[in-house]
């Protein structure tokens, strides 16, 4: 049936297994695309401009957030990111779902200002499990690790106020729980029911 | 994680297919039951009791409703159904999730009583094949189809207060569907975050 499209806003602490949960995801639904947001930050080996982020200058960055243009943007270790108003536009017309990989900060200003958006936070099976991830990550000095973990504590607080916890314990079981509510929340009545109304004739 | 059982309540107009996609859905879930309801009518063939419904009389049904033992009961073509209290009780307390599969009465007296249950309503793809369906079903006279048309088109209009509406188009995507609800509503913050505040100690 013909909807608008839906926002999926997914956050997580560093080494939860954010990025690969939000891969397979896309890779699963040929509706659903990853949203692709504005950066300062230096494109890493392999990142391709307009597919991973749109790289842009600290002063190109700075022009937007003074024209109003972004959603949310939010300043993470020294770089900025955002979501412009009109990817989330293109979104609601043309009826494609979007996963917003995005952090708290930028999480809780969609929040404030849309309606309609699907909160969603990945969280580790635990802090150990958390510490051996990132450990595992070379390119990470232990400084690093220990910040991000102190960091983890804060932003697994904030994960009350999301509306679905996924615990990436076993992979496959939290592609299933991540699917299931993309797919669910596409069956919401307050998304379908202005074609079913029209279908059934309920006017 | 531990949790309380999750109550998903299923309703349908006569020949939306709902019966065979909650049998379907049990199969799949060793945690998810079908409630076992009460009933004054009699017993079709096949039908065991106990396990499709506990077949009373009308005597101990009115009984059973004076000392206020349903969460909700309706009277359907002369017959009455009703679920116990002690059912949901034992839902919340174990863990089992169940399977509601009840008339738009009675899930609308649950409503108002229960918070947290989960509401979903299963449509046909048309008027057209709710009535190539129901004509398929050799047990039924034209009048009796009429009289279901007739209804139908009145509890299609109670979808707008269910939280989730599947059209029962294809079998295998409104099995998907369904499925995708049950498992993301049991991810739903409010039901696990009593559990993952106490593995990350966020109290």
């Amino acid at each position: 049936m013909k909807r608008e499209g839906v926002l999926y806003i997914i956050s997580a602490p560093s080494g939860a297994g954010k990025t690969t949960l939000c891969k397979e995801i896309i890779d699963i639904f040929p509706h659903l695309r990853h949203s692709v947001s504005y950066t300062t930050r230096q494109p890493r080996a392999g990142e391709v401009h307009g597919k991973d982020y749109y790289f842009i200058s600290m002063d190109d960055f700075r022009s937007m957030v003074d024209k109003g243009e972004f959603a949310e943007w939010a300043e993470v270790h020294g770089n900025c990111y955002g979501t412009s108003i009109r990817t989330l536009e293109e979104c609601r017309i043309t009826g494609i779902d979007l996963i917003l990989d995005i952090d708290i900060q930028g999480a809780r200003q969609l929040k404030e200002r849309y309606e309609g958006g699907v909160y969603i936070f990945i969280l580790p099976p635990s802090y150990e499990e958390l510490r051996r991830r990132l450990n595992g990550r070379s390119s990470d000095s232990d400084d690093v690790i220990s910040r991000r973990i102190d960091a983890a504590a804060g932003e697994i607080r904030e994960s009350r106020w999301y509306d679905y916890i996924i615990v990436n314990d076993q992979f496959s079981r939290a592609v299933e729980e991540l699917k299931s509510v993309v797919v669910a929340e596409r069956c919401r009545t307050f998304r379908v029911l202005e074609a079913v109304t029209e279908r059934f004739d309920m006017g």
